[in-house]
């Protein structure tokens, strides 16, 4: 907020701002105008109406509502997530399964991804489910198989947190958390994301603004944590023959407004195991910094031996739980 | 869900059945097909392959997925708070500001409200905002207005609450909870707010389905808390020009799928003051249970002196902050 | 167009622009401006660069890019179609088959719905077909269909024309035209049914804004004909439960920005029958200036001899053809 | 539509049905079913139930309604205009002003695009306007300076028809006309085009499933015209951040689907010049068999002597009039 004093302003005036701010716990500072007025910063949660009295010529916001993300006067982020550096020009890989069943098939599935080629591994412990009535997850136990998966392979684990009351559990095993599609608006569970050191991949949510979904990122930034990365994938159109549609134009467009690495996920933006591969090849068109994908084990042949090199041939890629899937 | 034994299904089966529901906390009895076979009725929160085993033939859910807010075999719920009675006959009309501000001025919106026919006081405490820079409204002191509100009126309270954290300190001041059209698809929230014995009005989001909303009110009654009330409130189209779009189409087929009161909220449906008038006679058209609307006190008259009689012609209805706005 | 001269404009700009109105075929005068200067209005075609040369100062479009239709200094239109009266204040009721099929059945429902208060016969000789393989209607002869019917009844007829080419055919026999949701774009069609006297329906196209529709009345408007009436029916949304989404909101908003009458059609914005009478009524709620549903009749009882006096009981309201149907 | 014959009908069924189908003008055929029975195929545009009938089992229509369009059991089609070869594996490129104005600066345009590697020339001389009163295009002057330009660089014309009306006119000089996204549904005009030899690209209209646009496709190869091309540009979202989403799953989903080619045209689908490269690339990683993108002359120098050689780099990529603009 920047909050512009009146020529006739009174010095008292300036002092005053300066404690309600301190008093709110915000920092501010005066701020020189270029026309040789008096202009005070505050960087502000307080009501813009607070700030308006006796000697306050004007209480503007700033350009762009998201400062902290904007790329105004600011170099692109590179996000660290151990050795794992997105948005450094290569792209970045994350694989495995939707949700986490059993230890060893997800240790299978870990190795298979990475023999693949991938950088890091997904997973969801805890799940979002519209229905009261089905599976969460296995919650605490899966967050140790993954933590088992990343021992046996070395792959950083991206896993999900649902609520802030979660957060200390879910750090304690993962190293990047996911805030889901649903998610974006939890604005509670930002703040408290934002007060960790954990990396963060902010999804859009199914009927998300580009302005909007800016906005949610900066909750995170604004709470002191500078690792975000953002992930398209898929929004609600009328059009429900794909299970979401990929917004892919928001990819280049989140580059050109923000500083902040863009990924794209295009398990349920397809919702079509077929068009998966397609569509992360527009994805890296369109200028992601990586891509994160669901994989899960098919058993094609005749033996279900597990491990048995052929078999990792079978591990193809998936779609979301509960979308179309186009088996060959 | 009902699993259905095949014809050489051991007795053990039911009962392994039987005991594995048990051992979940789940509801679980024997029904008869009307064929001779058995069939297990399980209230399941099991994953649905956790009951898959030798003799089971199959696994299926019942038709509607909403099984508790279904309207099959049940009758229409009224929900009460306090003395007023939704979903009774005759609708229910909430009124209040958007946000609480201070607390005479919210007294004396109370009592416009009241004698223009309110039944119920409506005012935010905790807002959530796209914005981390944003006012989220005055906390427990704005509660505490509202407390002070309905004493000097009367008139139970309506005030949102944003997360899981926050339900013992609002449900001391709160008679009724709105779930946010943002809050709709955080679970952990509809599950402590089903621990409640609180009436809760349960919007629609953005971009949510009829059905994804009917399983959000699922989350809060299969917790444990009958006394839910669906809200219309606006949805998301390609049509900017109102603020959301009203799905009013929904308030009759709510009603026909469940049995839960369904009331409307106008304001953020059209973002302008000039059209909530008409559009609250179509929603009572469409069969709504009632109306929550936001008013807000416009000073026209050359004097400013408070709560004089005259003045209470003045409060009209304001539409969502940020949303377009006509003065007369 | 306004065109506003630079004071030391030539009078022979002006006369070279009233030239070039001239010789485009429209209209255009000078107009005082209020402050002194000159101003010259063309009604225009033109492009506006076409207007700028020396001695101009700028070229400006009205504020409302709808001119004849805005209500700006305008009052509310009446649209006549025989002795109907749209927009006067009590509501229209067209109802009929969403096709013609058979001459005597259709005889018989115009009786039906005239019977039950209907002031106008609707029915498709000439239908879209998303396929081409579909039946697109009986053509001539369901219009011949038409006229009988309206011979028996009194009931003035709409029916749908779809393409500029049968203009001629249809206004032979139709009272008045519908102009489709697919076809509020086919500006050949628009301008020809501008040149026509016929009284139009204008639907709104699945995914057409308020503005664009309100443009789409206005080429039919500034070709000639001013008795147009605005027809909501349903927009797409993301949410396919309902088969179009109603959005009533624009009822009155289409009655605050225009002079036009507004009327709904229920049937095709639901697609369920059980939720037609419903929102009907909300439509009314809304402000319209009428309703136009289809009937269809539904023979339930154990024999079909045609015309029994108590089978105009069994005269329901249908919904589309395609719809999902709920038997009573 | 597949007419299933019950095991008792008589011959005189089969006979009355083939008779029935040319009466209606329509191909038929008696198909071995396989399995004994006698089966009738009718291509029909009769209402399914005419052929309902004593001794017919079954009246069905094939799987995919679009059975032209459709790849099941056919070969990919690859379009030629001219020498360019549409769908042949290596990506086609058009490019060309949105609107056709002066005859040398096209002509210019032409060589520009020519020169950067187009292999078809784009342009608009009758143009579809919101507004009544805007610019629609030049119309048959237009044509011929389209002509002019192909025969000053050799590249084929693709320019778009309105209305059946105007078929004629426009193929005696267009080598390719496309169907915009407001025809999509402008069934008289699918119908006249797919009489003539002329390829066609079909626009995507902005509401139009990827099932319903594939119909318009088949309206026209059922007419007769197999030269089809589909083109993706983009649909209508709640976003109005970009001035359309590109859906680009659709371009492999209608290759799975189809045997027709696709392209995508990534100028109204972003509407911003700086996101109209990566979205190129976006839909040839999709798979999109070519490209048909808007370019303008940018006169950036402080001569605007024409056809300068230095000038062609000013020629760059615009967005569809009316869309943002990103001058650099």
């Amino acid at each position: 907020v920047i909050v512009s004093l009146s020529p006739d302003a009174r010095p008292s005036t300036c002092v005053a701002l300066l404690a309600a701010a301190a008093a709110a716990g915000l920092e501010s500072r005066p701020l020189p105008d270029g026309r040789g007025g008096d202009v005070l910063g505050v960087n502000s949660a307080l009501p813009t109406n607070a700030l308006q009295r006796p000697g306050v010529a004007a209480v503007q916001t700033t350009h762009k509502p998201y400062r902290l993300a904007s790329r105004e006067h600011r170099a692109p982020s590179v996000v660290r997530v151990g050795e794992v550096r997105i948005g450094a020009g290569r792209p970045v890989l994350m694989a495995g399964p939707c949700v986490v069943e059993e230890r060893e098939s997800l240790i299978e599935a870990a190795r298979a991804v990475k023999s693949a080629g991938a950088n890091m591994l997904r997973g969801g412990a805890y799940k979002p489910r519209t229905s009261p009535y089905a599976f969460r997850g296995l919650g605490e136990v899966g967050l140790g198989h993954l933590a088992a998966a990343r021992e046996a392979t070395g792959l950083p684990v991206v896993t999900e947190v649902l609520g802030p009351e979660q957060v200390d559990l879910v750090a304690a095993y993962a190293d990047m958390f996911p805030i889901g599609a649903r998610n974006m608006a939890n604005f509670p569970l930002l703040r408290r994301v934002g007060k960790t050191d954990r990396p963060l991949l902010v999804k859009r949510g199914f009927s998300v603004t580009v302005d909007e979904r800016l906005m949610s990122a900066e909750y995170v930034l604004a709470s002191g944590n500078p690792n975000v990365v953002l992930c398209e994938r898929g929004i609600r159109s009328f059009d429900a023959t794909t299970r979401f549609t990929l917004d892919l134009s928001a990819v280049p467009l989140a580059k050109e407004l923000t500083r902040l690495p863009v990924i794209e996920d295009p398990s349920p933006g397809t919702g079509k195991r077929s068009l998966v591969t397609r569509m992360a090849l527009a994805g890296l068109g369109a200028g992601a910094d990586g891509l994160i994908v669901e994989v899960h084990p098919t058993l094609t042949g005749p033996s279900a031996t597990p491990a048995r090199p052929s078999r990792r041939r079978n591990w193809r890629r998936s779609t979301a739980a509960g979308g179309p899937f186009t088996p060959r």
